[in-house]
């Protein structure tokens, strides 16, 4: 076996917390001595150990003298744990191998220089791409401070929501929807306009056989129209924050505040503008945000070009019509020159439907 | 090797010819002898032999107790040419296996008949499945004499097939518009509406690097109003049919009269119904039309279901806009049980975008 099989392994243990670890990135770490794997850690939630930290315990005594690979550059700071650098000196490694540097500033270099300087040998960028991949969504908040983007669509083949009577439920079937939910449980927030709050009532929680983590929910709402009585309000299966324009009256926001789990966010404008809740979402460590809709919300974060990821789920019916809504509305672009451009990721059938993960080209390189 | 193996050379050879032996379907033939091939053989074109002389010509003597494999049962009746039941008896082989039945009704078992009646062994049923998928086009025709109609399109990941000021050149690559070139080049027919003639001029011929067969150009034009300049007019590369409603007045037609290639065909009715114009093209021996909108006609088809295949490319780009047009106009269905339902027969990359093959289910059964 060699340094890519290790780091493939490690991945993997990275790529199966995806999702759980904000506002920490997702890291795998296997330690090998001998051609024996003698640890394997993955970074469960922020708080807890690190996945070198989890590694090495597994490991025990056995450590000196062995190789620990790691997703991503062991940290050299304090933070809610102890320095990973200093413990992989403290139990004797002769090897440390790195798939890609943190580009968090508290790190960035310093970990795998700290290892160094001790005289332990250190390999970096075995696997970076794929490990750059699964970082995405870290490496893009911390370069930019604002949530990593997924706007998530349901479309029939000629790209309609619904008729032009405004049926949608359901245009896909019932295992691209269970799909669908896995993107709830990965996002830190899920976002939606008041009007789908008014017209569908959705839970917007994740209900995966399994079960999964809620994300929080995000509601775009001018003038604070979000019914009292809808689920959003009166279920607390997780937070809710209703961003309002500054318009609003305290007044209004009374009704809101017996419920616990509910925040009316209040912007500085009349208007909500897409920059502005980003940049709102991104203080409150919202390092992904998933946004499903409807087609007036996915426009006004595509004419920003706001976006990072598309899912789009397309079921193998015409609906036609005209006046029949598609899944991005707004203004559009005038020029196809602006439109967004994206390079498929992946396609897949799921139940008979199509799924297509799409991503804006080069936007998670770390 | 076994006769699946035998029987599925000849439906490679079947698909080769795919879309140039209109009005007769794509036929192959392999004949087999003590484990060698000594004949291969398709039906190359209407008036030409049939697959089963081809392949016995190339056989010469040695087909003398050999086994033939046929991807359509063998004819018994004087047509352009000879039967080829006639044929395999007179070179004295053995067995026929044959995939599926033809369901045209001067066949239809009695090709199979008048070879058992003459002490041949036939197998009927191998590889039925793929063989009734590569004769759907005349299978369909044959039963319903009118032609199969595949719908083609061209959209944005989020279905438009335009911005909202109405540019469209190019959503796709150039991969991707070269390879719908190939299916003007296997239908026998491409159908347009006079407002893509008036908008886009374009020619409707078939441009693909090693050349093809250009489809004869139909263009539904209820008032006659195609322009005289316009190139399906002035080019004669192949025949072109403008479909009128009843009420254009005979001196209209006057100055197409001069273009031998242009024929104005009037129907029976002030409006243009996808019916009629489904049944005249039948009359004429089409049995394979290509639709390439714009979103009005394809709508017009859609509400009749009058579709039996849908070709979607998809660019990976957002383009947005509630203006922005789809591929599949009209008014569209009210209820979601209503829309036409598909299923994906296959899907591809091409140059970067994607292509979605998708049959109305149940369709093509012979």
């Amino acid at each position: 076996m060699n340094d890519q099989y290790y780091m493939s392994l490690a991945i993997s243990l990275a790529k199966s917390v995806s999702g759980q670890t904000n506002p920490n990135p997702p890291v795998g770490a296997v330690v090998v001595k001998d051609g024996q794997i003698i640890g394997l850690g993955a970074h469960l939630k922020a708080g807890e150990p690190h996945a070198e930290i989890h590694a090495l315990h597994m490991a025990g005594d056995k450590a000196e003298d062995a190789t620990i690979y790691v997703t991503l550059e062991p940290c050299s700071h304090h933070g809610k744990t102890p320095p990973c650098a200093d413990f992989i000196l403290q139990k004797g490694l002769s090897r440390v191998v790195v798939a890609t540097v943190d580009p968090n500033e508290k790190v960035a270099g310093r970990g795998i220089k700290r290892l160094r300087d001790s005289g332990i040998q250190v390999d970096v960028g075995v696997l970076k791409e794929e490990a750059d991949y699964i970082n995405r969504v870290f490496f893009y908040y911390i370069q930019h401070q604002k949530p990593f983007v997924t706007l998530k669509s349901a479309t029939s083949l000629d790209g309609k929501i619904a008729t032009s009577s405004g049926e949608s439920k359901w245009i896909t079937g019932e295992k691209a929807r269970e799909d669908a939910h896995h993107y709830r449980h990965t996002h830190d927030a899920i976002l939606v306009g008041v009007n789908t709050v008014i017209e569908d009532n959705p839970n917007l929680t994740t209900r995966l056989p399994q079960g999964g983590k809620n994300p929080i929910r995000v509601v775009l709402d001018t003038h604070l129209r979000t019914p009292i009585d809808s689920n959003v309000i009166r279920k607390n299966d997780t937070l809710t924050w209703i961003v309002t324009g500054s318009e609003v009256d305290d007044t209004e926001k009374v009704k809101y505040e017996k419920f616990t789990h509910v925040e009316v966010i209040q912007l500085e404008n009349p208007e909500i503008t897409v920059s502005e809740v980003l940049k709102e979402l991104g203080s409150r460590k919202i390092m992904s945000l998933l946004i499903e809709g409807g087609a007036e919300v996915n426009g006004s974060f595509l004419k920003e070009k706001a976006c990072q990821q598309v899912i789009t789920y397309i079921a193998p019916k015409l609906i036609g019509g005209r006046e029949a809504p598609t899944s991005m509305g707004g203004d559009g672009v005038q020029n196809l020159a602006d439109s967004l451009d994206l390079s498929i990721q992946s396609v897949e059938t799921i139940g008979g439907d199509l799924k297509i993960v799409a991503e804006v080209k080069n936007e998670y390189e770390g």
